[in-house]
């Protein structure tokens, strides 16, 4: 039984910008914690041939439009649809798992989907990641360092692993115990669940 | 400007069944009117090589277990997943066509969706339509043979390109004015919608 949700989700996805903007404050307010978990859906998605959007433009223009009206349901800014797919993701990911490593993921988290939705930045530039490190006072060059490490590399795999073995196979997911849930509109269902199953 | 919603769906589509058995109470709820648009969705994904769990068997699995949970949160029935997908799905279609037309569209929906959920009958088998239709105290000859008329195979591919024509992808799709909201889990954001677009 649990009060912490898993929060498995890819730099890359669109509607994790939904839930990366809005999910500390529904966390908080239900008494729940979060473990932030960067994985590799990408590979997970080309695995199980799961091309949802890329090749399906009615879908692809349905879902910027679902996410812009969403955005607005939950007061978040959306302007228009920035550049997808980003090119590079790997590398902005294992940012994220040296930030949650280190404590600030949620930080970082909420920057780097700024600097993408916001301000239509490539994400997976290493100039433009250090931009987002130096504003959050990190140091940019120890940060990519480690990101880079075979550490990292590993740990970026091996959180993939748990997300394949956990049956997951989209982001943003919440897990509650072996439960899982997936997509920003099952978060309140994965926090209901929470405080059933404690 | 609308109080009405247009309720696009197919017989066949799993998530459809969770709004099947809801869709009338949320909208009296609203006072919204709803038209009941039965579709032949299949055609527009086969067009799209939009396989979302056929092929997927992780995603396949968790779609049950998602239609289950969200079963218990409307107090819906649910013990296990039927068979799927349904073969002669067309008929069952065409039979919610000729029900519109009648105005037993509601009625004849929630019946089906028992018989295919709560007993695993095959939907498309016109035997087991035929006794669907007697408890609905119909003539299962006359209904049968209009839905095998001309007449409603053209209503049918006419319905199917309305929805093609407007972007529709997937079943449920819910129709406010212009503006499409896709999914059993999008009928708020559709009541929503159509309340402030009043």
């Amino acid at each position: 039984m649990s009060a912490t949700i898993d929060f498995f989700f890819m730099f890359g996805s669109t509607y994790t910008y939904l839930t990366i903007m809005r999910i500390e404050k529904v966390a908080a307010k239900a008494g729940i914690a979060l473990k932030w978990r960067p994985f590799n859906v990408r590979e997970i998605m080309v695995e199980m041939d799961n091309v949802p959007f890329r090749t399906k433009p009615v879908k692809l223009r349905y879902m910027w439009r679902d996410i812009e009206r969403r955005a607005g349901r939950y007061g978040l800014p959306f302007d228009a649809p920035p550049s997808y797919p980003i090119e590079g993701a790997e590398l902005v990911n294992r940012v994220g798992l040296v930030a949650v490593d280190q404590g600030w993921c949620p930080e970082f988290g909420k920057a780097a989907y700024r600097a993408w939705f916001m301000d239509d930045e490539p994400l997976g530039d290493p100039k433009r990641l250090g931009k987002i490190l130096l504003e959050l006072n990190k140091d940019p060059e120890e940060v990519l360092t480690l990101a880079n490490s075979e550490r990292f590399h590993t740990k970026f795999d091996d959180e993939t692993d748990v997300a394949r073995k956990l049956g997951i196979f989209g982001s943003p997911t919440f897990v509650v115990d072996q439960e899982i849930f997936w997509g920003d509109d099952r978060l309140e269902d994965a926090i209901a669940w929470s405080q059933v199953a404690e």
